[in-house]
């Protein structure tokens, strides 16, 4: 057994997703070698973590101040908004540089199989985004194709119905560098039923 | 791009052995979802370790007290001493039920490759504490049988010599349960050298 002060880091370590008793043990050994630097480093960035960040009252981000930082952007392009369902969908889309619009995370997916009413998710805030902000006309869903997601999109959709109003969807079709050969069924299918003109 | 606190803490779980980004992101993530209380345990569990976590000054282990536990349990058997590598190894011995003895814990195995002064381990440490501990009546070698442990062992070995000191080390031979068909040559051909009576 190891001392109560290893064993419980190690507990804590095992409680981070896809930490199994064998990597938390890695983790603990790791730091107890590398000296106090490498545990301080850790504890102040937690700690900073703790102290610093909020969740953003109009997109719903993760940010350190609220507004964040694109929500009070006047350049960023105020008609488009994109709806997501994590703040980490947000980063992948602004690394392709084609959005310069701005963000609602919805935190989460409506899962069809248990959510009868999806409160847990920032849908309702969604609906009166929109309705008060006359700037938005068009709403992009960046939503994962899976039945969740698609669940999501139809839910919102339903919702947000307003004349002028686009709402539109990521494309769906072969990936970029991705074989016909080995393409599954539903991909293939849609590509061919969403083809693009050339 | 995150936020500095975010992109922080993603940094600091980065530097922990087999994480790479991805891990890093979701570890940072998954606290960010869980609210305060997850945070906190984990920087608790960090604190405490700082604060409390020492090295015993005769086995060399990780422990809350030194001497440790172990070094101070009388009724642990005076006469045999297990040499380790890795504090990581101590607990494996123990859960066998088979060893009743003390430990020392090399911290590490010498590098054949690069290591011409191995003062990085508490080589010197075991030797002076043979010397002193005058119950100490035999050295059991538990290091892994590659070159490195075979290595640190001759070292040792050469080292510790004296009269009626008995040095001996981990049987080598097939894993229980381990098939000869798939049995490597040098374990195999070990295993036969080393055959032991029925």
């Amino acid at each position: 057994m190891f001392a109560a002060p290893i064993s419980n880091l190690i507990a804590a370590f095992e409680r981070l997703p896809g930490v199994g008793p064998k990597t938390a043990e890695r983790f603990t050994m790791y730091l107890l070698k590398s000296g106090r630097g490498e545990t301080t480093r850790l504890t102040r960035a937690l700690d900073e973590l703790l102290r610093t960040v909020t969740s953003c009252a109009i997109c719903h981000n993760f940010a350190v101040t609220s507004p964040c930082e694109r929500c009070t952007d006047t350049r960023r392009d105020q008609k488009l908004l994109c709806v997501v369902a994590e703040p980490t969908d947000v980063e992948p889309i602004e690394a392709t540089g084609v959005f310069n619009g701005r963000f609602h995370v919805l935190r989460g997916l409506i899962d069809p199989v248990c959510d009868e009413q999806p409160t847990h998710l920032k849908i309702e805030e969604l609906v009166a985004r929109v309705k008060n902000d006359t700037a938005i006309t068009e709403i992009i869903f960046a939503l994962s194709p899976t039945i969740e997601g698609e669940t999501t999109m139809r839910y919102i959709a339903e919702r947000l119905k307003r004349p002028q109003l686009i709402l539109s969807r990521l494309a769906t079709g072969l990936p970029y560098g991705g074989l016909v050969e080995y393409a599954d069924e539903v991909t293939l299918g849609n590509a061919l039923k969403t083809r693009q003109d050339v």
